[in-house]
């Protein structure tokens, strides 16, 4: 057995309360070295023949009262595999071990000690047991479970709509000018939203997420002047008061960006920092190594400044970092958190450059969202594995760049097999408590990328078919403004283009197709969430990737063509499709093409 | 290479902030699989040729401006090496990935994405890199710098000495009876300790850890009626004071043993509860799963009552378990916590069946304690492995019997081998960041466990020899009541004996010797706390350990004899030996003996 590979950590991802005072427990073994996995578990105290005594009790005359349960091959990925098991301890508190048998029959005993060879006493004397010591829901992670029938809509603001031309900014591009610029304006406001809330309504979407909306000089607002006000082109803050009960009225969820990691230059706490320099109030609201603080000296390189004297984000002298240890910088931000909730009835927090922040900061964020507003939903920006954020006491979500990146690199860049991408897929999925990835933020694409359509070269089916496939998996789809209609645009700025009302030139037959999808992703939102992910056909070979997901007698089957020719089978009740034949039983999917059905 | 057995975990003991803003990263590998490991390191936005970008920048033209370290194998366990550097990067910010070659040459890339071929492209797009987001020093483990050169002392109140016969219980045993009882009382208080303080200062050790000694109607008192006040068995609280006072006079930090995680049930808080029932205004203080809630039925069988309708400590009525997640509750304990604090001045807190209370409390705690005091250690009562205690938001350190335990199950119960010991330590040593091993509680008895001469057979030679190693290992010692004079007893509630003030039955030359331990320990603090291990000598066939601690110039060197037969060798600068023979440079060492060195 490749002992070295198994990998368990108490109270992680590995091992955690579920639902209804169920524990899921896994563990990491080598790929295709193990036969069986059996989890060994009781509570600690529970000793017979000589009485109940205490944990440590090993006594020879006692012995411990273990149950024993197999466990299941969840998920693998390229060089492991994941077993996992649920289970129920009355008393609330579990030690366990693992008896695993390798290929050959070879039995170890996995301890909280390490590996052992097997032997029985082992277990009847409670060796260097793993342990759950309590079963404390306030510890637990705990999603909302709205979340997981969301299907999100991204509004970059600045580009959605002019509802209000009397709030333009100053010489604002023609809404027809495809071509933004970094410091464009084409005057989008939130009298534009709310004009257009019923095209969200019809496509069917029950959620919008809002790129920041606060006072800030540039198109974007990811530099915040004032957290405390909407900026002026945008609108008034009885319009948004409006827009949130508009919104909620048609049974629409609501998601402010908050950008704490960093401050624009304009706020007037760091301008007050720029003027008194280590005598200002505010010195200590941001990370300065030296004084003087000077700003941005080279207006034509202003995100490349090497030299500060303070940290910032990234390079950027124009949004200078944000000391979220300082009791004040907290309290306000904290405050400001709180206010948007309480004031305006928001329903979630995106927060901007998410890991940079501290945790101990988050924490407190966390707890004040949950104050303000029961079901809360927080969702992190982080590109990168995010265990750290997501243990119940932060985020309840990222921004699940990783998981749907492995999926645009498979089937629209090709920089990955299909092999690879499922052993991704599998690998995030195991990254996380189960709960979490029901609700993870599964966007192709967003202020921050290309136009996935771009990503695509334009084409429309694989587009389609790409889309399809994420909306199987679990977590909340994201359509970006203007996917649905065909929108499209390289990085940024240029997927920021503005959106396309006139009807004459949105793509009718997408906006059709993302209707039927959020349907379909709504209808079987609880099945997508908590069902099975069953890889049923890989075949590098014809390119035929089929996805079963099951939660009791209900079952979903997509099945996907990524190869060069028409492939054909038989599939039962089928639900959604493109690029294929359907004559009865028997289905024909062309290249790029799929059918999602029930059997 | 064994590329499933590799294993990283961002933001945990594998990548953390040490001190001066360097950072400790630490990769595992399958034993011996590897020829060596480079950490490839920078700030994710130090992009050039085309000028700093963004952090996912992987245009062509760009390259990130990567620093390469040399990993160095830094301890191993049976299965694995553990790889470690140091590294700092003044934007306080990193991305990271591994390049690890195996003994073959074949080199791969362990990334945030998984092991991939080696390819130096993956490394200039800084293709899927771990991250450090930002070097927050408040979301790093800080260790209160005294506790490196502490040895402590642990009191069991009632059994170290009676100093005011006045407050005695009814019916004490007579000090002499070296037989106690579950049940009995032998007069033990706090004028007892005051009284006794100069023995402490002459023992040299710098630290009292007090069992409880708050209102309990039990010997051992874990069973709390009143955590605001001392047992009028013990004293007063002006007596306490006054101890407090005298200890810090003398150089004695002073510890408290709280026990938060159940009450006694004879609190008025459980009183209150059993009389009014589901109506008592404490009923949402405790675990109650179904009313009507009754206490012991079976006075025969009280460590055993299995159909209770509320949780408990174990399975013991008298321990109703307290509801931590209950705001009352929580104020309760955090104003016990702080009182003994800002009141009479105690310096660290020893937490009783500290696992089996939520996270969340006790990160409050740690708070409220951090608010109250300066530089305050919180040691917990956790068994196995401590992990998710030990992020510098809830403990210090727990107390380290699973350390302790591998050191006698070798040196004593011989029930693992001398490599399955270094293995077990080593293992553990890579649990927890560097410095937390440095503040571990390394106690080899204590009122839980058999005093550690008896474990021994009451052997002074091996007792010797294995606190001369567990001295020599990082972590503070901890010596327990009467272990110095040579007190025996096997398990609770035998190794709570009275302790021995008659001259005629200490054993002086036990005493001599700890006086020179603790003196060696205290002069070599920093060099025990932060040096490196190296296992010089593991030799089972003449059962020679031998184990070098070192720091810059200065190194120690602990040779252990564990074998049976004499062994001898050169050896310079001895300061501490036990059955060994000195002839100038040479050294003959018997079983059972030990020099420690300087070369």
């Amino acid at each position: 057995m490749n002992t070295a590979a198994l990998y368990h950590r108490p109270e992680s991802e590995f091992c955690y309360l579920y639902k209804d005072g169920s524990v899921h427990v896994r563990l990491r073994t080598a790929k295709d070295d193990i036969q069986s996995v059996k989890l060994i578990y009781a509570d600690p105290y529970k000793w017979a023949s000589s009485g109940v005594g205490n944990a440590d009790n090993t006594n020879s005359t006692n012995y411990w009262v273990y149950e024993t349960k197999k466990m299941k091959k969840l998920l693998s990925d390229e060089t492991s595999d994941f077993y996992q098991t649920e289970v129920t301890v009355p008393t609330k508190r579990m030690d366990y071990v693992f008896v695993v048998e390798d290929q050959k029959g070879k039995k170890f005993v996995y301890t909280d000690k390490g590996v052992l060879p097997y032997k029985k006493s082992l277990l009847k004397s409670k060796y260097a047991a793993f342990r759950l010591p309590y079963f404390h829901q306030v510890d637990a992670y705990h999603a909302p479970s709205w979340v997981r029938d969301m299907v999100w809509y991204q509004i970059f603001p600045e580009r959605f709509a002019n509802g209000d031309t009397s709030n333009d900014p100053e010489k604002v591009k023609d809404w027809s000018d495809q071509a933004p610029d970094r410091q464009d304006f084409y005057g989008g406001d939130l009298q534009g939203v709310l004009d257009h809330l019923d095209h969200l309504v019809d496509l069917g979407v029950n959620g919008i997420y809002f790129c920041p909306i606060f006072k800030s000089p540039t198109n974007h607002k990811y530099d915040t002047e004032d957290y405390l006000e909407i900026d002026p082109h945008f609108g008034t803050k009885e319009l948004f008061k409006t827009l949130v009960e508009e919104a909620h009225k048609r049974g629409l969820k609501v998601m402010l960006d908050a950008v704490f990691n960093h401050i624009g230059d304009t706020s007037p706490f760091w301008q007050d920092v720029l003027q008194n320099q280590e005598h200002s109030k505010y010195a200590a609201w941001f990370h300065v190594n030296s004084w003087p603080v000077v700003g941005d000296e080279d207006p034509d390189n202003f995100e490349n400044s090497t030299n500060l004297t303070f940290d910032t984000f990234a390079f950027t002298p124009h949004m200078p970092k944000l000391n979220t240890a300082n009791p004040e910088v907290q309290a306000h931000l904290l405050h400001i958190a709180e206010y948007w909730i309480r004031e305006f009835d928001i329903d979630a927090w995106r927060l901007d450059v998410a890991d940079e922040v501290d945790h101990q900061f988050w924490k407190k964020f966390r707890t004040t969202c949950d104050a303000a507003k029961k079901d809360f939903y927080i969702l992190g920006e982080v590109w990168h594995s995010s265990q750290p954020w997501l243990n119940g006491d932060e985020f309840s979500a990222v921004m699940n760049y990783a998981y749907t990146g492995a999926i645009s690199d498979f089937f629209v860049k090709r920089k990955i097999s299909m092999p690879q991408m499922i052993s991704a897929i599998n690998d995030q999925l195991m990254l996380y408590r189960k709960e979490t990835s029901t609700v993870m933020f599964n966007c192709l694409d967003s202020h921050d990328t290309p136009r996935f359509l771009t990503e695509c070269k334009e084409d429309k089916n694989l587009f389609k078919q790409v889309e399809a496939f994420t909306y199987l998996n679990p977590g909340s789809p994201c359509i970006y403004y203007g996917d649905e209609v065909g929108l499209t645009g390289g990085m940024d700025p240029d997927c920021r283009r503005p959106m396309i009302w006139d009807e004459d030139k949105q793509d009718k037959d997408l906006y059709a197709f993302f209707k039927d999808l959020v349907a379909f992703r709504k209808e079987n939102a609880e099945l997508l969430a908590d069902g099975t992910m069953d890889w049923c056909v890989v075949s590098e070979s014809n390119g035929v990737l089929q996805l079963e997901r099951k939660l009791g007698k209900k079952r979903l089957i997509g099945t996907f063509n990524t190869g060069k020719k028409a492939v054909d089978g038989d599939l039962k009740g089928v639900l959604l499709s493109n690029r294929a034949k359907i004559d009865g039983k028997h289905v024909t999917i062309k290249p790029k093409g799929f059918v999602i059905s029930r059997g």
